[in-house]
């Protein structure tokens, strides 16, 4: 379940810098595939050998270097040492249970955030680790799973849609993280809907395994919450380096993705409030029907109880119980239980219990 | 209902700019007329085409230019091209989610806002984003929907009552965020009211509808605040904006303004702590009222369950059971009996369970 | 009620610096009074003709213009065509609903702030807007209503005692705030002695009365801290103006107010916090008598149940029921439900239900 | 009680400066102390007349003056007088109801904070203000009470222990500090060890004095809290101000005494949460209880009323009811009850009610 | 348990700077051996004599001094003599209850913080205090109790395993300070499964014991917090320590560590809200549970209340019922009770109590 933490154990004594794949075991092979464009040419290839993409890295087209099922140290080792990267950073790609953060190595800048996707099938949330590098004419990123994520932007450089084929490295990164932000903003409407179909049950059915739902929906907001915060912190610094890697012109891409990331996070706190809620009405909703089953109850009680003693009382087996021989004994008592009752009944009717 | 999220998911994906309009679909035509004011004369018309716009905001006088129902893309493009919009702010002007902020673009402002008010025929909050872009000498504003909204503003320009007239481009946008500010004031009267009636309630009827009912009001009341909180901000912002677009003379209005959103900020709180209580207030009612249906059961529980239980005895049927036989077996059983249900009232009176 | 909002919609579309009365309406005349001082003579008077007041203004010795029932946008007007004071300034004087604040007019401070009083009568607090504007010889205050809330200060200043003729118009200034601080604590003292009468019922008669008391007192608390926060700003704001007005022998003082406004606060806080403990007190308390009456209803049933069962058995009118016939079948039956009875709340008391 | 707030209501309407005592009012006379040392003497005096101390104060050697019992007006104002304090200052001494605070007066400071200790007899909390002024050679001290709270710190000095005599007046300041810090931790102790013996008996005996029990002690722990935490602002000024009252050798004990003061509020949050968790505990383990009650209730309802119903059936006085009159009627029928009984318990017992 | 505070109060009274043990009596010695090494030597033994550290300390290789069972007064002072070390921060060395900070004294820097450890044999969180000085060739630790805790650094340091040799004292505490803060990771990967194996229970299970072990969960979630939170600041104050004692080199691996102390950080939040819901589920699965409970009671209450009353009014003994000689009244009767338990267990379907 997504919201528990991811097993570090393995790495409690080693020393740090130690490379080692924190999360969940899988078989495809890494893949690395790339871009490489400027206005006039697209050049879309998957390349073997890692020391290829030094070229690409080097040339002065824009080129990104996408590569999935990250989780092999020696690849990541390989990458590290070909394009120089930190030792730290090698060890961060592959811990996948990063917080977003952006690190300043001056030639390029590392991102790392939480990818968040729908998985349409299992109608639930996905999350995995993207780690970004970039630099003056390159980007990098790091996908912990192979998938269609990018493939709208993708295409968008192939077709020179947009303006993506005629900006630099810089705008590049920001339609990533752009497609990742629009991504926020669909996994929040899906769990938005969940929210809803929920809170139409909540006050008509209120069952047990609402109760659960309502928690694992709290659970989720909560780990898209954790996610999206520190993005927030991650695109203010990458606004504010300087103009390096940075150009003028797309700085106010970025300022839009601040707001965008600020909508999330208010939308989050929308539906906190909304399952607060919902988990309030809930729980009233239940008070409310024990009242009613305590009222219920009280009448019977209140009714019955009487009425059955009068009977115990002639039921009684005394030689000398004069009033067992009237004749009208019968239904006159019969009267006053009637009388009784319906006395009981007008009362309970009057302080509003029925 | 007011504060669930628009859908965007229709946005994933597209370039950035992608000029998308989010919001409900209406068949309304969008309406463009101008007012070119200043001391000596008024200019009001409607215009068909965008580009006759240019003429207004290159003239020395002041020009108001509104857009009602602004939803075709197309015509938000036209505008963009013709005054020289940046893409991001057409974007936003067709977003209608959008939070509250200001960019400044160096030649103009802009200013995006939610206009709330009071619907009087369904009896509840209107919402719809405003965006207000301040250059010069103009003033431009695209609405969501088709109004009377800012009919009392261009009746006292037309007429020249208070200082509008005298005023400059700055003092007009000022004139309109200090209606929308007035309307914010109206709105959460008219929740206020709304908040009233169903305290009075909560009290004497405590039913499971004013439960719904408070919750609603503690949504709109979440609304309202989520719409008005960051404009605080925006003010502040338009405040200190150097002397390039807002003179010395309106400064004082604006920091007026702020105090206004403080003080409906505040009414928002006040409401908000006491629909928290009137919760509180309506579950401890509720609590109450088991607890007196539970007291009245036990009484009676507590009164007829051992009174039964004597009739029961003197009800078996053995063949040898001598007190049977006594004369005055039957009226010394009754007796007691009273004695008993005397004596358990009189522990409950005692213990204030009656 | 304190606590809600004002009504403010009938200034919605008004243009900004309206002078509209913000407020209950009232039948007293305004009435403008004057003390005139310095160390060796005192002129109080009161003044028919608001122009009289310019000659006070401009005299070398400070002047205390005092305005009651403040109420006719007509008188106000006049104040701020003779004195020179901002149309929104004016606005503000007259619209009762102010936040506490402090605006700097270069010539002179205006500072506005409630005052809360008790009213020993009704036995409830009192609160009104004062209006305080400070200029360099002379003060002037606006009050909502008329009153003795200065007169120990008017007495003071006639009789000499205290350095208060010694000083200038900050001190005097100083004055008129520390009496309104005062007030602070006696309503604060008044509210507190109502919360202990609630407390001690609290736990011995937990009522649905109390409830509302509780809710009452805790409206009241928000509503002094509502009033009494903005104030610590305002004097900090005081103490920071430079030396124009605010001398510095005066300034000790101010800090020492805002002491008081610090310690009028915590006691807020306190009782906040003590007001939210009944509530839980009152609660639980509910749940402890709810417990206890469902021990009694609980043992009641087990006891009773089980032999009035028993009696029915023997009630049966079976042709062939031998038991019936034996001779000592009745006592051994009441024996053996006596045994069953006791066993039971043998039961209870060892489980601590009784 | 301790947390509620003391009379001030006297000193509303005076002149802001006048002296007057706000607290208990007690019998003992003010007391005065004089403790003069330097590195080879001490010399401990009782002092009559209070111009005596002008002496001490101007000696080169360090003088620390104790003043006990203070709450006449008078005394206050002579020592205003002969050492020249600023009127607030002495206003303060007597005002008991002070919040931590540190006034700079630029040739000596003044502290005013809270003592607490534990007063072993009636085994609760004590709390008396402390006022000390640091000078250049001295320290004066005014207690509201005498009391043997100074008596280690005063055998030190005068036996030569520890650093005490060596240093100046600033780390007699701190020695002072210290111990009232060190009382903190001693009342949050005897405080802690309360808690404990509470905690205990919650989960075994949850009743009612209970609650007011960990009521009383989440206020005790509010006051601790209130008036420590203003003493950590208390101590970096003191520890902020230049060299010329505070010599660089003390300022490592300050900071000290900062950390020591950061542990006292952890531990006073680490009890605020515990406390919390036993209410909760305590609510819980009563509503489990309540849970419990009703099983057993619901449980012999279900077992015996069905049964009773049954006796009841056969109980009937129709004359036609054939089955009365067969010979395997009554023993058939306990059999068939005895397995209605024993079906409902089975059913019970499955549930997991009993 | 931990979370509770250590016994400070023997300290109270006594000079700043007593040496005082602040924590359990154990039997043990204290246990002092050295490592020194540079990248071609290592040199690890143990030594008698508190003396012998001043060559260590002094050598140009780094020296690694650690100090085991640190609880005799007398050990520390001599520590504090032989290595001029400030009498304030040998008090704290024994006072094991201090909160993590950083003292900067020139020629090295004091850290102290919690280390955190899960006894795997009574499968419980431990804590003890380290102490570490870093200079400018040497780490010193001090640690409470002998354990293996630094086992594995030291294997790589002796057998030159990762740049721990190649590095500086720096890198040496960083090494350190690394290994502490994957034990944080541990602890809380142990706390979390205790805290998954608790909430299977909760929904399915809900048992008095698992109120009590969440509440302990609770508690021990607060204590790790509390422990690791200020160590956050410590490495940043590490951090920013001029490069006097940590080099270009090992600040990246220190910004590292604060990522780490972050991601703990949030671990412990999610865990506490994991925790918060837990309760709030355990609370309202017993609501629920209560609410079925009485449902039942309800029921059968309802259904069987009126046939009883039934059954006694066939079972009076009146003279005149002609009803009971009927032939048929037997059966029509019973059949009516058929039909009215029917129509109450028809009722209840319909409004799903059943």
């Amino acid at each position: 379940m997504s919201g528990t933490m991811k097993k570090r154990s393995a790495k409690a004594g080693l020393p740090p810098g130690s490379l080692v794949y924190v999360g969940e075991e899988r078989t495809q092979r890494t893949r690395v595939s790339v871009i490489d464009f400027d206005e006039q040419h697209v050049d879309e290839r998957e390349i073997e050998r890692i020391e290829d993409c030094v070229a690409f890295k080097e040339s002065a087209s824009v080129s990104w270097i996408d590569v999935d099922e990250t989780r092999e140290p020696g690849t990541v080792a390989m990458f590290g040492k070909v394009l120089a990267f930190h030792p730290l950073m090698q060890e961060d790609i592959l811990a996948t249970d990063q917080r977003a953060k952006l690190e300043d190595h001056g030639e390029y800048v590392y991102v790392v955030l939480k990818m968040l996707s729908w998985d349409e099938k299992a109608d639930c949330m996905e999350n995995e680790q993207l780690s970004l590098v970039l630099g003056r004419n390159y980007v990098i990123t790091f996908q912990e799973r192979a998938g269609d994520f990018f493939d709208p932007l993708r295409r968008r450089i192939r077709e020179g849609l947009g303006p993506a084929r005629r900006q630099r490295a810089d705008y590049l990164a920001y339609s990533i993280l752009d497609l990742v932000v629009d991504h926020y903003f669909l996994v929040l409407e899906k769990l938005g809907e969940r929210i809803e179909r929920v809170e139409d049950r909540v006050m008509t059915h209120p069952r047990q395994e609402l109760l659960r739902e309502i928690h694992d929906l709290k659970r989720e907001m909560l780990f898209v919450r954790k996610s999206v915060w520190p993005v927030k912190e991650v695109i203010a610094s990458l606004r504010h380096l300087d103009s390096r890697l940075i150009s003028r012109a797309t700085s106010p891409y970025l300022r839009d993705l601040q707001d965008h990331i600020e909508q999330v996070l208010e939308g989050v706190e929308t539906y906190q409030n909304l399952l607060s809620d919902m988990l309030a009405a809930y729980l009233s909703t239940l008070s409310n029907r024990t009242n009613t089953v305590m009222r219920v109850l009280a009448v019977f009680s209140a009714v019955f109880m009487p009425l059955t003693f009068v009977t115990g009382i002639f039921g009684m087996n005394f030689k000398h119980m004069p009033v067992l021989e009237l004749e009208w004994g019968f239904p006159v008592t019969l009267a006053a239980m009637v009388a009784i009752g319906g006395l009981m009944v007008a009362f309970f009717l009057r302080r509003r219990w029925l």
